[in-house]
């Protein structure tokens, strides 16, 4: 382990994880090892990884201290993407990590821009972990996303794309106007791979991202490259704060329950970047970001609009949260 | 007022407000007004105020949002030094402010450098504040500043410099070796009239400090200018959780007690200072500060040791916090 860094990875078969297996891969030079429950290490997504090059670790985030510790031993950078009802088991991995001599952590960002304080579950709770680190004195990046290409389109009537949708997102928030920031997952790994390696980004929140477009662009683009014309609907705030309101009540009893969390997380998304505007890099670097176009102005991606028609439309996307999908179209359908 | 900034500060009679009005005063080329609570514009302090070119306006954090947008007319920038136990108010007060469009907000930062998260009571009160701030995409900036000269030494065997103690600190924390961020009292006004006017702090967090002593070396200090031998005892981590211990379920119960937070709040920053070292510049700028000496590097001050010497034990020096001192006093016999 001296001639190349070694990343120790959390949530290696995720779609985040994935994106930035494939992403740390192509980018070569690294020893890669995939930190994976006792329980999942011989299934065949870990198995597929070592076949890749990947060392498969075992690591109980439940375990005592110095277990973890010694699972962290030869980590020099740490990158979580684990799954968002675990984010707090982040809490002793990074205490641990600081233990192992862990010379940075990347805990799991991997969201739209969103700021801390009452506006989304999902993000408050990873201020606790944030706060953690800081307590610790441990060198940290954190890395948030934007929103996924594989996620910011709606369906067709014809229904053609249907085997594409990851998350539905049917209707328009708010009026339809604010500009978001999208990423494809693809890339994810690929920024990754450079931040990982770039003194610039150690203790810095980094927002990486390919390009803004509001949702009724998106809708015009559909149209253009589909020849279909699309029905707008428009979630209004008070759509979405009935949302909420409604999961928060049902969570508070069931708090595992996760499509409670997806219904209440996909509201508090909408408003946060559909209405509020939060997920924009002025607003970013209001809150202390670097983003990816300051840092790495040279990278290059496919374009948003060749996305959709070269792959979502030619019917050659490949889809995410395959297990979510059908679930979330019912939920929809309830509201 | 378009040719000078207007400048609105809260708590302009406290210890920092005073600093604070004294740096802007001194800078020139500012229209100060002094937001002040009701009951407190004839006050002796306010009318003193007035005769030095300062507006006294009346503000009242517990009315109405378009109160309080009414008595941020004209103001530009916006800056809190707010009492401990008032920090909240500060978010009806951002609310407005963006209302008003405020050009800049600084919250009451002004402590030493301490990380959100369970270390220190009111640093996370503030957090909430500044958290609050964020969702507004109101611009800011967070001042802190170090720990004041003015409560940095210990009191001499010969009692001669009791006059002058502010918090009285009689105590080593840890091992005594902790280097510590100083800041004169009296210079926090000074950085605070560069740093209203200077873009570069837009949007950022500063930390202003003018020097780095650890209690071991003011000790040395200590005995050295005075010619006195100090007895040398320390508060291990263990002492320290038990005040805190000891006051937290009694602030519970009586959540305005204001003694009992000094209790909490005293031994929490020795642990945050003198025994994790958080106050220090290069923890400020792991937490994303930038430092007084990146952007004032010009920046003059009276040393501490020429503070110590020319003042403390010369007999010249005003204390601070002459209404709690004996109460701390007492309280700190009670260890």
């Amino acid at each position: 382990m001296g001639s190349t860094t070694v990343v120790g990875l959390l949530g290696a078969t995720g779609e985040t994880g994935t994106s930035i297996v494939n992403g740390l891969l192509e980018a070569g030079g690294l020893t890669i090892i995939a930190l994976t429950r006792p329980s999942s290490v011989s299934k065949p997504a870990a198995v597929a990884l070592k076949d890749r090059g990947v060392e498969i670790r075992p690591i109980d985030l439940k375990a005592s201290q110095d277990d973890i510790v010694a699972s962290l031993e030869g980590v020099e950078v740490l990158v979580s993407a684990i799954g968002p009802m675990e984010q707090l088991e982040q809490i002793p991995l990074a205490t641990a990590a600081k233990t192992a001599g862990v010379k940075r952590f990347l805990p799991c960002g991997a969201m739209p821009v969103v700021p801390a304080g009452g506006i989304h579950m999902l993000r408050d709770v990873k201020e606790i972990v944030y706060n953690h680190i800081k307590t610790l004195h441990l060198p940290y990046t954190i890395v948030d996303v934007g929103w996924w290409y594989q996620i910011a389109f709606p369906p067709l009537p014809s229904g053609k794309i249907d085997y594409a949708l990851g998350l539905p997102n049917p209707r328009l928030p708010g009026n339809g106007s604010q500009p978001n920031a999208l990423t494809d997952l693809r890339d994810i790994g690929r920024y990754f791979a450079k931040i990982v390696v770039d003194d610039r980004t150690i203790n810095k929140y980094v927002f990486v991202y390919n390009e803004l477009h509001s949702p009724t662009q998106i809708f015009d683009l559909m149209e253009k490259l589909s020849g279909e014309k699309l029905d707008r609907q428009y979630d209004t705030l008070e759509d979405l704060q009935a949302r909420i309101a409604d999961a928060r009540p049902k969570i508070a009893k069931d708090p595992t329950n996760f499509m409670l969390m997806v219904q209440q997380v996909s509201a508090e998304y909408l408003i946060s970047w559909g209405i509020r505007g939060d997920n924009q890099p002025e607003y970013a670097k209001y809150l202390g970001y670097v983003t990816s176009k300051e840092l790495y102005p040279e990278f290059k991606f496919k374009s948003f609009e060749a996305y959709l028609r070269d792959e979502v439309i030619a019917g050659k996307a490949k889809g995410v949260y395959d297990e979510l999908r059908a679930k979330i179209v019912e939920m929809h359908k309830k509201h």
